[in-house]
């Protein structure tokens, strides 16, 4: 059996799965502390005999396996959890082999193999939720050097009529601090759930995304782009950041036929679990 | 022998090594049109027998090997050039393995095996001259997918004091429009060579440079990023890029030491020329 974790801010959902990926058993439970949250978590994984593990984690995480802390979540807010050695508790645990990356770039990972970029030879997975966060696979293989990617803090440019000063606590009016739910919210006083289809809000979120998708597109020349998470459930923005990326693009980028460039994710909520436990099995393969 | 083609859209560089690289003879040829410069091309390679070639070409250009135009030049504004299909036509004078690249992702290449990132698994190599281009070389290879990246045309946000409309034909104001050699001419009616140091020009400079490198570094995660092109040679700009990529990223990214993470490059005006030898070097080996 093949385990996955996905390990959120606010949830970690854990599942198992035969071989073949067909689910067993799936759990969800609260992020509070590591010791916690991870009793828990060993509770579930134990009534199983699994033989390897994928996990997609909240970040920053440390992924360099020749660095002293490859395997520890690293400066995040989130303070219990701060320069917490994940992997090495987990291997402590259950001795098996372990994949370990970001919860976008397994989410990414998932969706390249088994969802929207089934297809495709890379792809970009972005979600747009309480943060702004990316994944990124070419070549068939998920992109992190040294350090993982952090592509939802790129800078873009102001909407002339936008005078809100940005909500990110490190970089004030990047991607994210200008474009996150809790960024809409702070910038017009209402949940973003609550903001009519036709409120201006949504010029200059689509404005703000669509740079995204220009900004990674020229950066990293993917197959395809897809967009997730919370906010991008509001009817019409994925049509919009369509074609406010299209006007700024200008003509000067073959994207190939928008519609089978920047998609929905397939798996939905899935696709991190999904991910994890295609790590799982390669991990395994590999071993 | 090796044969190396950087191929730019002023002047054609050509050169010829032994397979350990020494350079045996270069020339240097006036971009005019196709057939004149080929001609030329034809004409000094044909003193040597050359058994497989390295081209770097100005942009756009089809990178795709499944594609109709592969090897052509595509919507390139110097019309001569237009849809001209270079692999094609050297292939009819040399039957020889041919490997083909935009110019920046060779002289990315050509840093990253024998210049400033020869200890790196990976590098951005950035060029800022009369446009800005930039290659990327992760994992040992160049990053192309069906395109080529076009990175000097993110979006990047404008300093509060700065008026000026942008020069891209295509965009306005992105990171070339308001950055590049004739932007900083045209915003200041001076060329670049004559703008004092203390000139408000290279805070502006060094603010749009700096956020392509944060950019740059949040999407790929590089282990390096190498800032060349006429307009770094400006004294101290590297320096201020430095400084200001450090003040805009705030601590949020582990860099390492910034000397080391943004560099000149080492193999100055020869990095396309390397770049293509090694190529040329490797197509042969496959063949």
């Amino acid at each position: 059996m093949l385990g996955s974790i996905e390990a959120g801010g606010t949830k970690f959902v854990c599942a198992v799965s035969d071989l073949n990926l067909n689910l067993i058993d799936k759990v969800t439970i609260e992020t509070t502390t590591p010791s916690k949250t991870l009793q828990q978590v060993f509770q579930f994984f134990t009534k199983y005999s699994i033989r390897s593990l994928g996990i997609g984690c909240f970040g920053p995480i440390d992924l360099d396996i020749y660095s002293r802390t490859y395997g520890y979540i690293t400066a995040t807010p989130k303070l219990a959890w701060q320069n917490f050695n994940f992997v090495q508790t987990i291997k402590e645990q259950f001795n098996i082999p372990i994949a370990f990356n970001t919860d976008v770039n397994v989410a990414a990972y998932g969706e390249f193999k088994l969802g929207a970029a089934q297809t495709k030879n890379s792809c970009v997975y972005v979600t747009v939720g309480t943060g702004i966060g990316g994944g990124v696979v070419l070549n068939n293989k998920i992109l992190s050097g040294k350090h993982h990617p952090e592509m939802g803090h790129i800078f873009v440019k102001r909407d002339a009529q936008d005078d809100f000063i940005g909500n990110c606590p490190f970089h004030k009016d990047c991607l994210e601090g200008m474009a996150c739910g809790p960024a809409i919210e702070k910038r017009w006083n209402m949940k973003p759930i609550n903001i009519t289809d036709d409120h201006k809000a949504w010029d200059f979120e689509a404005f703000y995304l669509a740079q995204a998708v220009v900004n990674y597109t020229l950066t990293l020349a993917p197959d395809m782009i897809i967009l997730g998470g919370g906010i991008m459930h509001k009817a019409n923005l994925l049509d919009r950041i369509k074609a406010t990326s299209l006007a700024l693009l200008n003509g000067y980028f073959e994207l190939g036929k928008i519609d089978d460039y920047l998609c929905s994710p397939k798996l939905g909520d899935n696709a991190g679990i999904i991910g994890g436990l295609l790590l799982a099995k390669e991990e395994l393969n590999q071993a």
